[in-house]
């Protein structure tokens, strides 16, 4: 197993009560620093450092709001770009979540809002859905940002580009893109085969050590609280169609 | 004292050997949560929480590498949008660090490691130092971002936008832009009053309390080292000129 299978693998294996599962991260020199990109959820400030359990010293992450990648050359691409190429980076992973406010607000509660602090609609881009990059499923949006990085002329072929989901409420992580498998087929020309498409059957959950080398007796934050069973996820065709705003 | 200002007032208290430095953020109610663009600098991940000392709940954290807001319109503009008006964000701090390495990695040393990451010139964007938002100061390119910021069309004219720069090694925080000042009067139509042109004459720095409403007899990461002078500012006026690529 290579380091982010190994640490969905030890994240499962703590949720279902292996209080010996963890990772050596030494032992995955090569994969590190890794840049991670998340939502500014502030749910995430403790959350997602003990979860994935790398050093904070090889840990290098971007927040947006949404964990959204507008294109492949976007001001975030661009970021991911430069945290492989000034700071070192080795793997890029996309981690959304579940419960994500920038998913679940609707247009019209965002415009009300741009409106109580004085933000009059006028003064917003035309297309509100476009622009904020608003969607509808975490799951597609970490595989869609997903694609659109492993197809950016700025990151080398060779840095894997992996998308997870991680259950706010459990700790669970739950693999949506494996980037290991995507390194020499770019996911847009890439089968299906690579994405989760199958939902809960693929799900992959892992605690891994917070200290480098260290094995942790660890348990996910909430190992006895039943996670949600996510939706299905749709076929990965769907994610390629255009959405109503886009036509 | 508004919040902001508490910071910076206790941390340059700390810094001197106040013990009982802190700031009691229950009193700052109305300016919680804080919204804070920091670069993506893996020095940053526990340096700067225990800086600011807001609670982890209250602190929507967003990241990019080098801490750039490339125009009002920007992505990383979008997020901080979002996190008003999604994310209940009440005031914006944007805090630069000392010792950036996207300001000190040269165009020639970025293309060499983008090379040696399978990524050829030519993939890249024609303008290297426009498109990566590169800079030469630290200083300056925190005050550039407030200033887009602060008139940006999607940020509300009642949140304050304040620039902050951290000392990576000592932990002291430098005031560049009081957010306050500038509520109702725009920066770039506002005198150079509001921004700290002295350098180390107006330098303030703080150290807060972690838990809310706490009184923490706290220092500075390293309050026995003696900060490198930070250098003269640049004159407000300079700021506005086009950098040589920009003609």
């Amino acid at each position: 197993m290579r380091l982010f299978e190994a640490i969905v693998d030890a994240n499962q294996r703590a949720s279902k009560g292996d209080a010996s599962a963890g990772v050596h991260v030494s032992e995955y020199a090569g994969s590190l620093p890794v840049v991670v990109l998340t939502c500014i959820d502030p749910r995430l400030n403790s959350l997602l450092p003990g979860v994935l359990g790398v050093p904070t010293e090889q840990f290098i992450w971007l927040r947006n709001a949404g964990n959204i990648i507008t294109s492949s050359l976007s001001s975030t691409t661009r970021s991911l770009a430069l945290a492989c190429a000034v700071e070192g980076g080795r793997e890029i992973a996309i981690i959304g979540h579940t419960d994500c406010k920038v998913c679940h607000t609707s247009v019209g509660e965002i415009v009300d809002r741009f409106r109580a602090l004085g933000v009059q609609r006028e003064r917003l881009p035309d297309n509100l859905v476009e622009y904020f990059g608003l969607f509808a499923s975490e799951r597609q949006n970490v595989i869609k940002a997903v694609d659109l990085v492993r197809n950016s002329p700025l990151i080398g072929a060779k840095i894997p580009v992996h998308g997870l989901l991680l259950d706010t409420v459990t700790g669970k992580l739950e693999c949506l893109v494996n980037g290991y498998q995507t390194l020499s087929a770019p996911l847009s020309a890439s089968p299906a085969a690579h994405v989760n498409v199958n939902g809960p059957s693929l799900t992959k959950v892992a605690q891994v050590s917070s200290t480098e080398g260290e094995e942790v007796s660890s348990a996910a934050p909430n190992p006895t609280t039943a996670p949600p069973s996510p939706p299905p996820l749709l076929p990965r065709r769907a994610i390629r169609q255009r959405a109503p705003w886009e036509r």
